[in-house]
């Protein structure tokens, strides 16, 4: 471009670096602010404000929390407190709220094992986790059982094993999400690893022999 | 979901409303967001501060400009005033110069003529452009040219036609961007009408006879 508007480039430049948002449509999204400059601006400035000073992190499980120390998950007394779901990133607990049957507490990892990538058990919250399940126990209220809900990667795995292998002993059941083929899916286009898993994980149907 | 965390809602809501981001991928930036919350959101807030403040309408050629009431393009000594580039949107601006070669002046209509959208003439810059057009006659730097360079839809036709119509017998060429086929495209791919106006537009080589 021969003639630039900083101002335009700049907004452009910040945009491009949020995932999934290239150069090309970083552009499309700064000349739709620019063509609702009058509204859109203020109040996504607002938003993100009010994200800067309002959100933390909760001191039990790591999720975001609002204003208070305690997120409304560990807060809240309506949850059991025998099962906790790991997560390795916040933005999955939305996800599992969403599907709205779980009831027990969230901890989240802040990342998966990934040796490749620098990311050793001391840069996740698997100490905080342990730490938080003996807590549980003096407290008189021990958790029963960790589910694991982690991606379903190499990553994902070898953080699931690691953490299973840390509570080996302890009296609490480790679990981890199934695997299987999604609902509505077509058996033509599962992939032979999950197929494989599908076979493996069958379940029997109730019918008289 | 159970739990909202009403600034993380509130940034989803507002991101959504961004064209081409759905709520799942405002959820997504959100998070994103929130894992660079030292950093990001203060420069991005920046960033469209500056716009809302700096950047306005070129009093020309109705591109954006910042600071300046005319805009860089028309402040600029080093383009033709005989030809003027009319487009739908300040955007296309930012796509024709950075192919480059064009060393003219633009003039942004702010649409295209769509009576089902309610959009009339009325509603765009035409009226200005033909100011623009009988005052460059009076300053004794005619505009020779006029090039539409609109959307190849129904509606950048229309407004094509119907500005040709609007500059009849004033002595200046109204030229329109040509249709043809994409470079570097499959002619198995193109599709029935750009094929058909390919061939009306088809471009004798030079060979000898």
């Amino acid at each position: 471009m021969l003639f630039k508007i900083p101002s335009i480039e700049r907004l452009i430049h910040e945009l491009s670096r949020l995932p999934g948002i290239g150069e090309k449509s970083a552009q499309r999204l700064a000349y739709f602010i620019l063509k609702n400059k009058e509204d859109f601006p203020e109040k996504l400035s607002l938003a993100l404000q009010s994200l800067r000073t309002n959100v933390s992190v909760c001191k039990t499980c790591y999720n975001y929390t609002e204003i208070t120390d305690i997120c409304e998950v560990c807060d809240s007394s309506s949850r059991s407190r025998k099962q906790i779901c790991v997560v390795e990133e916040a933005f999955d607990i939305a996800k599992i709220e969403a599907y709205g049957k779980f009831r027990g507490l969230y901890h989240v990892l802040g990342g998966s094992l990934s040796p490749l990538h620098g990311v050793g058990p001391d840069n996740l919250k698997i100490k905080e986790l342990l730490k938080r399940l003996e807590a549980s126990k003096t407290d008189g209220n021990p958790v029963e059982e960790v589910i694991l809900a982690l991606d379903a990667d190499l990553e994902g795995d070898t953080t699931a094993l690691f953490i299973a292998k840390q509570l080996e002993g302890q009296g609490i059941r480790v679990s981890r999400l199934a695997y299987g083929i999604p609902f509505g899916s077509d058996i033509d286009y599962i992939d032979n690893r999950t197929l494989g898993k599908a076979f493996e994980n069958r379940v029997e149907l109730e019918c008289h022999l």
